[in-house]
Parts: structure tokens; C-alpha cells; sequence
């Protein structure tokens, strides 16, 4: 059975996943950047952006584990783009240029409808209108077997977990106070009855939580 | 220079450092006692306890730390007792019977004035109507050069992050989901702009974070 996997999401000790005032300037919001710092330093990241250095430990570790068995993205709009209401003339194709990162199908949630958007080197963006379950259906038809992982935003990530569809969540915490921003753990007063923190292991750079379904 | 210091502050990994529905048969709130399973499981917890037993690892390091050149505590009055209001009766004289494991000077912040009370092994309890900067001083004052331990609850700790009276700040991050409860970091928008969190270290239990003042 295919899981819905959510990886490499960077929390501040503060619980904030993004930081206040996100937008086309600043789409991890204030302070956002430095969340992410940890990942930047691994050899996946390396290998994504093509220098192929980086570290090799926990962190790449944690870091892979995001790559590995995935046939499919799910994300909310705010992932894909700052943009809000209706699409406007449709010139925006995602943060990631043309040759985005993703090489498969990738769902964006949205209440606006538009046609897809096949990108270079294997990447179509599909725009979703009815709901979080026919996203995860689509997805998962798409994945051929395989995974599908699950992107931001928070609020999209934690629809998945109310409604208890997420299978498996890779929360990295990292040593960052924003003061302000978006909270992961907001809102899932019932989360415990259905989900249970499995591992906990530091890296001395961050800690990486991963919470599972019971 | 005297400090303020908060040690051994367990917090869930969404957030919580108390469960909800607090009161007298649940101090801790719904299942908050877990928060604390990693120092019940130290030596420093056995030591206090009187078995002499428990770990020695990480953890211990860090639950010993809290006991280091300490010469007076201040805590809030819901870590004091359940009782709200008025003392009435003024037979509660705190949670941990006629020895408490202080030794040495409490200030209880309270708005309802009452005498000291006086217990077995040297702690004696003090009520402070005057103020979080007023209790500090006397703490300080009566720890005679030593710093100054900052207990619960989480209310309290807030009140002396936002006046920037803290120090240094420990928190344990535990692999426990409440869902509902208490939070530490919630309405502490500037916290970054005087503090920094310089530590962060897992040990397969728990994971410590120290915030320090800049």
C-alpha cells in the first residue's frame, strides 16, 4: 500500500515551520531561510543543486529519506506560489524554473482550476480543485506503486493530518527562534490518538522527530 | 552576577509543557507525568528520591545541571499548589510534603498575601504580591551570591522571557504528542531579538535545547 510521506519539514524550537509575512520575496517568511540551513549542508542538497558536496551523516541520512520510493508530490498552492485568487494571466510555473526538481507528478491544491503544466525533464504540475482526498487518490495512481510524498505548506500538512492520511512525518527542529510565523502543531488536538512519535535523534545540528500513524 | 536559570522544563514535540485540564488529581494535566519519564530515569531523580539508582548519560548531565549552584527558587503559584483565589484555610503548604526538595528559599508568586511558611530540611516558602522583578530580587538576595532556579509554571517562565529577566533557559523536547495542553513559546514575538538558542543535544530520549540571553 502506497504511504503519504512528509519529509524534511524544518520546525524552530519555537514550533514555527515559516516565518511572519511570507511572500514572493519571502515565500519561508521572515527569518524562514535559516530553518533550512541544516539541509543545505548535506550532500543531498549538494547533489540536487549539482555541486555534489556535502555532508554525509545524520542529516544527509534524514535527508535522503525524502528521495528514496517517491512516485508523486502532493502540495498546498502556497508551495507552488504566492500567488492568491485566480491565476491571472498564468504565467507562473512554480518557484523551481524550468527543470523543477520533482520529475513526476506533482498535485497542487487549489480551489481555482487551470490546465497542467508539463515542465522540463519529466515534472507536470496538475491543479486540483476537489479536495485533499482526490489529490492523495490522483497521486497515488500517478506514483505507480511507489510513495507519494507530501509538501508544505503547514496548513496543507496538517489537513493530511486531521484527516489521518499521512503515514509517516519527518519533522527536523532545528536550534532557530522566530518569535512569529506559521505553527506545524496547531489546531490537532486529537493528533495523539493517531499518530505516535517513533524517533527522536539529534545530529548536533538539529533533531530529527519522526511521527508515525499507531 | 547572579543568575536566573530554568533547567529541566520537559516539553512535548508539539509544544506543550503541561497537559490540558490541570488541577489537583492532575497537576501535570492529561498525560503530562510523560513529559517527565527521561529525568524520572536518571540518577539525579534517584538521588532525590533516595534510591541512588537511575542513568548517567546525556540526560543525567543535564537534569544534574539544575541542581548546580542554586541558592533560591521563584515559581509560579499553580506549581505551588492547585488552589486559586484565595488561601482559605491555608492548610496547603505545597505538593511535595513536610520536606520539600528545595533546602533552601521559595518565592511563590502570588496576588494573595500570606505568611512564610516554614518546612522540614531548610526550604521555606515565601508569597510575593509585588511582582515577578520584586520576587527575583528577593531571590537573589536570599541566594547569597548563588543563581536563582526559575520553576514552572509555563505562565511564569513567559512572563520572565518577555521581561528578559531569564538567563538561560533548558528545555527537554520529548518524543510525546498531547495534542491539547500548555504552551512554552506562545506570545514571545521578540524572544529572537534577545535570546539564542546555543545547544542542541539529543540523546536517543530526549533532545536538550538551551536558550541563552544574548
Amino acid at each position: 500500500m502506497a504511504k503519504l510521506r512528509v519529509h524534511n519539514l524544518s520546525m524552530s524550537l519555537d514550533g514555527f515551520v515559516a516565518g511572519a509575512d511570507q511572500g514572493v520575496d519571502n515565500p519561508l517568511g521572515v527569518g524562514g531561510e535559516q530553518l533550512h540551513d541544516w539541509m543545505f549542508a548535506t550532500r543531498m542538497w549538494g547533489r540536487m543543486v549539482g555541486t555534489g558536496e556535502g555532508s554525509t551523516g545524520l542529516d544527509n541520512e534524514f535527508a535522503e529519506r525524502g528521495e528514496e520510493n517517491i512516485g508523486a508530490h502532493v502540495m498546498g498552492r502556497n508551495m507552488f506560489g504566492p500567488i492568491r485568487g485566480d491565476w491571472g494571466d498564468e504565467q507562473w510555473r512554480g518557484w523551481w524554473g524550468d527543470d523543477p526538481p520533482y520529475h513526476h507528478d506533482v498535485f497542487v491544491l487549489t480551489h481555482h482550476a487551470r490546465s497542467p503544466i508539463p515542465m522540463e525533464g519529466g515534472t507536470t504540475f496538475h491543479f486540483v480543485t476537489d479536495g485533499i482526498e482526490d489529490a492523495l487518490a490522483r497521486a497515488t495512481e500517478a506514483a505507480g506503486g511507489a510513495d507519494v510524498r507530501l509538501g508544505g505548506g503547514a496548513a496543507t500538512v496538517r489537513q493530511y493530518l486531521r484527516a489521518g492520511l499521512v503515514d509517516e512525518l519527518h519533522v527536523a527542529i532545528t536550534p532557530v527562534l522566530l518569535g512569529r510565523g506559521e505553527r506545524l502543531f496547531d489546531g490537532l488536538d486529537d493528533l495523539p490518538a493517531g499518530y505516535v512519535c517513533d524517533e527522536l535523534r539529534g545530529s548536533g545540528a538539529v533533531t530529527h522527530a519522526v511521527v508515525r500513524k499507531r
